[in-house]
This record gives C-alpha cells, structure tokens and sequence, in this order.
C-alpha cells in the first residue's frame, strides 16, 4: 500500500463522521402517537406476544435480518493478535460488507477474551439478539472449537467467514478452473501451503466436494504435514496421510493444484516447473500472493491463476459468499448453515460465472465483457446476480435438508 | 390500551418490516475503490492505529456514537419477568428513541441469563465496542451490583436509566412543583410508595439535592420501612429511619410530596386530605396512575399533579433524560456519568420549562402555549432545546469533575 493510500483509508474511516455504519429508524417516530406505538404504552403488545412465543421475535423486532459480527481480534487479517478492540475496523468493515451486498443489518461485537469457554459464553448468551452470527479473525486452533460448540448452542446460524467463506468461495473458483484445465476434483492432486483455519477448511470442503484424502497434501512450517509426523494438532492430523514428501518441492512433483493460504510471498516461481501441465495456482495471501501473477505465467504460461487482490484477474473474494449465504440462510429461518447449504453455494456462485452477462452486469462491474475462461472463473463482486441466485439456492438447501423453519424462502423488505 | 390501539402497536412494529431499527452505511461502498479503503486491504491502517492507541477507536470507528442497550428482561416494564427475548421490543424502542433525540446509533442486546455474575461478566467481555451502556428493565436488587460493578469495570459509561433516568426527570419535575407551591425540597416531607430500582434512585438523587434523610419516607408492599423493621434489604435499610408511621395514612398525615413508583392504582382519593396545604402528587405508575388525575384535582384543587402517561398534564418521561444524558457523556468521552453530571441534569431540564417558548417549540410540541406553572413543570419531549442546552450541562459537569476525556465537546455530526 503506498502512504497516498493509507491515509485515504485512514480519511475514509475518519471523516465526516467516525466509523462505517450507523444505527437508523426504519419506523416514523414523529408525532407523539409514533412514539405511543414504538415505546410506552404500545411496546407492550409485542413483549408479551413474543413472551407467548418466542419466533414472534421475527414478526416485531429487527432480529430476522440483524447478524452479529463477533471477534476477539487474535487473528486479525495477516497482522495477528493485536486485542479486540483493534479488530473493530474489520468487524464494522463486515457489517458495510453484509449491508451492501445482501440487504443485511449488522453490527459488530468485539469480545475482550481470549479464552475460549469465555467467548463461547458471552457469545451464547446475546446470541438471541440476532437472527444469525457471523465469526470472524479467530485465530487457530480455538476457532473450531468456538465455532463447533456455539452452532450446537445456538439456535441461530453460526458461521466462521474465514474458514467457511475462504473455502466456499474457493472451491467454487477450483472448480471451474478444474474444468477450464480438463481436470476433475476427483483426481486433481492438491497442495496446500498453510493450515490455519482457513486452509483446513478449505480442504474439508473440498473433500466434501470429491477430492481424494490421499491428493491432498498440506504443509506448515513445519513442512509437509505427513502421517506420523509428531506435533501435530487434531485438526492438521485430520489430512496427514501417507506421503514420501517432506519438502513443498516433493510435495508440487506432477500436482495439479497449488493453495496458497500461507499469509507471504512464499512460492518460487522455479517449483512451478515441477506442476502437471496445465496447472492451476491460487495464491491468496494478502496483500503479497504466494507468487506475483506475472511471474507465474512467464514460468508456466499454461497456468490458471487466482489471488486475493483486486487488482489481477480472479481474485478469491470472500464478499462473493458470506452476504448471500446469510441471505438464504435468514429468509428461511435457518436454524444453521449446514454442508449442503454451503455445497450449494459454491454450485451457485461457479455456475453464475458460465452465464452469460448483460449490458448492466458490465456496467455495473466496470468491465468491457466478462467470458467464461481462464482470466474470468469467478464472478465479480458487483455482479447483482449474486444476491437472487446464491441466497436461493442457500434457501432450498436448507429447507431440503430440514434445517429450515419456514417452507419457503420469505424476502425481507430490503 | 383500547383493542385497536394494540393492534396498531402490532401493526407498527411487523410493517413494513419488522422492528424498528436498521443498521446503514454512513460511508461510500459504490467502488472497488470504496470497498479497498473500506475493507480489504485499506481497513488495515484503522487496525494498526487502534492496536498502536486504542483511543484511536474513537477516530476510526463508530465506537464513539454508539450506545448499547442491555437487558435480561427480569423486569420487562410493568409486566415482570418474562425473559430476555421478550424484552427486546423494549430495547429495540430504546434504540429508536436515542437516535430521535439525540442523534445516538444504538442497538439493543438481551442478555440471557438471570444471574448477575454472569451478566456481568457478559457485558464486561462487550463493553469496548461501545461508546456506552445503557442498563434497562433489570430488577431489583440485582440492577444495583450489577451497575455498581459494570461502572467500576468499564470504561465508558454504564446508566441503568430505570434507576437514574427516571429519578433525574422526577427530581427536574419535582423541584419546579416545589417551587410553584412555595415549598423547599430541604423542608418538603416526602412520601415514596414503592421500593424497587426507581423509587431507591429516586430517594438517593433527592437526598443529593438536599431532601433530609428524616424527611423521605418509603412504603413497600410491607408497609412503611421503618428502622428496627426486620427483612428489609440494605437498599431499603438505607431510607429506613425512625418514625411511628406504619400505614400510608399515617404516613402522609402532613406530607408535601406523594411519589408514586409503585406500578398501580392504589392511592385512595381520602388519603390526599391528610395531606399538607398545596400538596404535590406524582402518580407515576404506567398505565395506571396511582391515582386518577381527575379525581386527584377534585379532592384537592391545590394539588399539583404529575403523572407518567401523554395524554394528563406534567408526563414525568424518562426520554426527557437519557437521550441528552448519554449526548452529553459522548461528547466530551466521560468515562462516567456521576452525581454531578445527574444534577447537572437535573438543573439543566428544570430551566427549560421556565424560559419563554418560541412558535418554533409550540409547532415541534403541538401545543398553543406553554406557561410555567401548576400543568406545565416539564419541557415537552419534542421540545428540540432539551438536546442543547441538556447535552452541554451534562458535559460541562463531566469536565468539570475531571471524569471526561476531552477538554470540551466534540460534537458528531449528525
């Protein structure tokens, strides 16, 4: 980032008012009668028709479409633990994000602890406030155990973006790059270069997709994660497998597929060399990828890429999912986003960047023409096919395997 | 609350939407450009600020204008327990009122759970995501350790407004009646029916203003607390002195002031006679008056009479506080909202139905005109100069007593 930027950013969050989001009236409060409905004496009938039953909640009070943004800031983007309050920014940059895209109130929530059984607490004790939990910059490995015993205790979804949101939205650009390649995710050969949150989840749910246990090989710092290896946690254990491999070099002889959710710079473009022929690379660290874009492509000219940032063709963009993911989820009333749902998602969001784009849907993401190919195998942020077409099928997946608590998808007034 | 009007209550909160709160931007995020200084990469420069000073929060964030609203819903109005939940249209209300008045982002949580070391372990965990907390609808006597405890622990400012909004807009309305029937709260002999968190607050403010100790005299469901009664708790123990009034007769054989906080009709019309010359009734109990207004006035045409409904003469409503409190606090980062700041209050709300009115307030309240005297003692809720000049008492009060973080008011724009 140049300082030009920095301090633009800092302006943005400054001026004219601190902060990215506010609280407004979605009801007249004017005249007095207003006031008699809104508060005292009025306010009464709901309290006591939700007392009666407690889904009334969703008729009377914002709760339907509110998601909390929770953080206890111990993993916050690349830059690490630095408390909870210094996450806000993220959190309250969520909120703009679930507002913009999908219509979705939401307010940010950071929780000063660092324990887990704490944060699971204060957690499951607000969580009726809202009608879904969006968790986010939990650091590994307490996120899973977090997010595991809140979805049990909640009766509202409880989502961890960074490892669900990274994953769905991956796959789905896997997929389709898969398919560009002439691959199949069954006999793709897979390394992943990380295994934080987001990179374990990646690889669940590319399992859950197809993918081979014995094609997927990950590795940390330690190397490549291998059964056998000693130290390793449940969850990194969880893809250790038989392997030769000890070095990323072993590891990328003939793979198809290179992950990167490392947080660096960390791929030499001389072990591309090694990859299958037409490989497929997602470097997503941010803001440095694995391996700059155009190194990439001057080294293996047949590669598909992907990264994290805008400003290359491909960018793996979580706002491509947790928006609309929420949406279907809360316009079914959703009790959790369950392995479908998010299957579902990812179906969805692959299959919008095969359609063809109309003239608004170029406008609307500043782009002269959008073509299914090895530089367009996500959709674009802007895209406003996202919204109706993910939420749905998020809706229908949820009512299909029973975790709704309505039979059809009910659009909150936007 | 005629049938009709319940269903309009009903009617307001589900449509169009349900609730009454939304959650907006207050920023651009049309542009890529918009949303990399909003989220990714740019919001990371808030990030580092805040983790460098967390007073940079302030700055960057919408921490600063934002009060949280937290109940358990012990004490939902006068309707009792009835869960957290259930409390919610209450805190959603809340929300609402504090942006119509004073221009707050607020959004309400409900805490669930009824034990108070959980409580505050729950809001102690939350706390630095907001700019204050207001307390509600918490019964007695667990809302006092549970504020007592969350001021000392937090480090913004904590306001259980059933207790302290309530008793600052009484004590404003009562030192106006005072004055208009040529009495002093020094001299004033005061009867308090109920001894929850309002009645106590209320007793401890008019001691703070002066009221003697051997002046003030509580009723509860027991009767007259007296010294030497046994059961009583400290809260009550505290206003227990020596007297041989056992009944409410007896007790108010004399008296200038009857305070009714006791949630229901239960002064009879014969009692108001054995009360002083130019008596003063505050019938506060919603929706039924301690004693009905009409009545009151029959028995004693020198009676000045307030009550908490809209539609009598002289509403003691707690929106005629806290909104302007709570503005006051903000602006200049009180740490807390202490005595001072209440009186400060106090005075401050007093003043304003004294001063001469403008078309301008006559149009905002609907009113044709407004006099000091017996059936105006308290400013009109629409009255737009309870912001201003309420605001800059409490403020100044802050600065002045060293509890503010600022050297003067720094308004949001609102």
């Amino acid at each position: 980032m140049s300082d030009d930027f920095k301090q633009a950013a800092l302006d943005y969050h400054q001026f004219p008012k601190p902060g990215k989001i506010s609280v407004e009236l979605s009801k007249a409060a004017e005249t007095q009668h207003d006031l008699a409905l809104a508060y005292s004496p009025g306010v009464a009938e709901p309290v006591r028709a939700i007392a009666a039953d407690p889904d009334n909640a969703y008729k009377y009070t914002a709760k339907g479409n509110m998601v909390a943004v929770i953080s206890n800031g111990t993993a916050i983007l690349g830059l690490g633990n630095l408390g909870a309050l210094a996450s806000k920014p993220v959190m309250e940059g969520k909120s703009l994000l679930f507002k913009r895209f999908a219509g979705i109130d939401s307010i940010d929530l950071e929780v000063d602890t660092e324990d887990p059984q704490q944060f699971i607490d204060t957690v499951v004790r607000i969580a009726d406030s809202f009608g879904g939990i969006n968790l986010e910059d939990i650091k590994a490995p307490e996120c899973f155990q977090i997010e595991d015993v809140l979805i049990e205790q909640c009766k509202i979804p409880v989502f961890h973006d960074d490892q669900h949101g990274t994953a769905i939205v991956t796959a789905a650009g896997m997929l389709n790059a898969l398919e560009i390649q002439g691959k199949t995710l069954e006999d793709a050969k897979i390394v992943c270069l990380g295994a934080g949150s987001a990179a374990i989840a990646c690889m669940r749910l590319l399992k859950s997709l197809g993918a081979k246990q014995e094609h997927l090989t990950m590795i940390d710092r330690g190397g490549v994660i291998y059964a056998g290896r000693s130290g390793l946690n449940e969850f990194k254990e969880e893809f250790a497998h038989l392997t030769d491999a000890r070095s990323m070099a072993e590891a990328l002889d003939g793979a198809d597929v290179f992950l990167g959710l490392s947080g660096a710079n960390l791929l030499e473009a001389s072990l591309l060399e090694k990859m299958a022929p037409n490989p497929i690379v997602f470097a997503c660290s941010n803001p440095d990828p694995e391996i700059d874009p155009a190194l990439a492509k001057k080294t293996r000219p047949d590669v598909i890429m992907a990264t994290g940032r805008s400003d290359f063709p491909n960018q793996v963009n979580n706002v491509l999912g947790f928006p609309f993911i929420f949406r279907g989820a809360l316009d079914v009333r959703s009790r959790r986003i369950n392995e479908a749902m998010k299957i579902a998602a990812v179906e969805a969001l692959r299959a919008i960047a095969k359609l063809p784009v109309t003239q608004e849907v170029l406008d609307a993401c500043g782009e002269e023409s959008l073509e299914f190919g090895p530089d367009y195998i996500l959709p674009k942020p802007m895209d406003s096919r996202l919204l109706s077409s993910i939420s749905a099928a998020v809706a229908q997946a949820a009512i299909d395997t029973g975790v709704a608590q309505l039979p059809y998808p009910e659009h909150y007034p936007l």
